[in-house]
């Protein structure tokens, strides 16, 4: 069994209208040190398999196909053996 | 400057109705390998302040207050000095 941890984050030349959201309620409740707020997903995925190597193009023939948006949005991942 | 990366998750007792979507997806794409998926939230924050122990207490304060559904929702998070 392995553990992947996937992070989807939008492009740092994309606007981000959800983070400007975050931060502008944080600004309004106080929290006035916040510069900037960028927000992305976090998946966590297990897999029945033991090969590493096999995880890590699956992973990424995923990320590619539906997880993220690669116009727009960035990944990277991360795989744990269980 | 200091980072914040903060991760918000479904409790594991809480049903996940994205991570099924997404799990489904991937099964009819043919990732059959594909045992469980969860979907959650990746917040990059970045804070205008030096003082480290401050900045904790304040992106706690933050998570617990708008940031996670604590009902439902485990955080955590990580601090990177710029």
């Amino acid at each position: 069994m392995i553990n992947a941890r996937v992070y989807v984050t939008i492009k740092q030349s994309v606007l981000d209208p959800q983070g400007n959201a975050v931060q502008n309620s944080l600004h309004s409740m106080g929290f006035k040190e916040v510069e900037k707020v960028r927000v992305g997903k976090f998946l966590e995925i297990k897999l029945d398999t033991v090969d590493r190597q096999e995880a890590e193009k699956r992973v990424r023939d995923m990320c590619e196909q539906l997880l993220a948006n690669t116009v727009i949005e960035d990944y990277r991942f991360e795989l744990e053996g269980l």
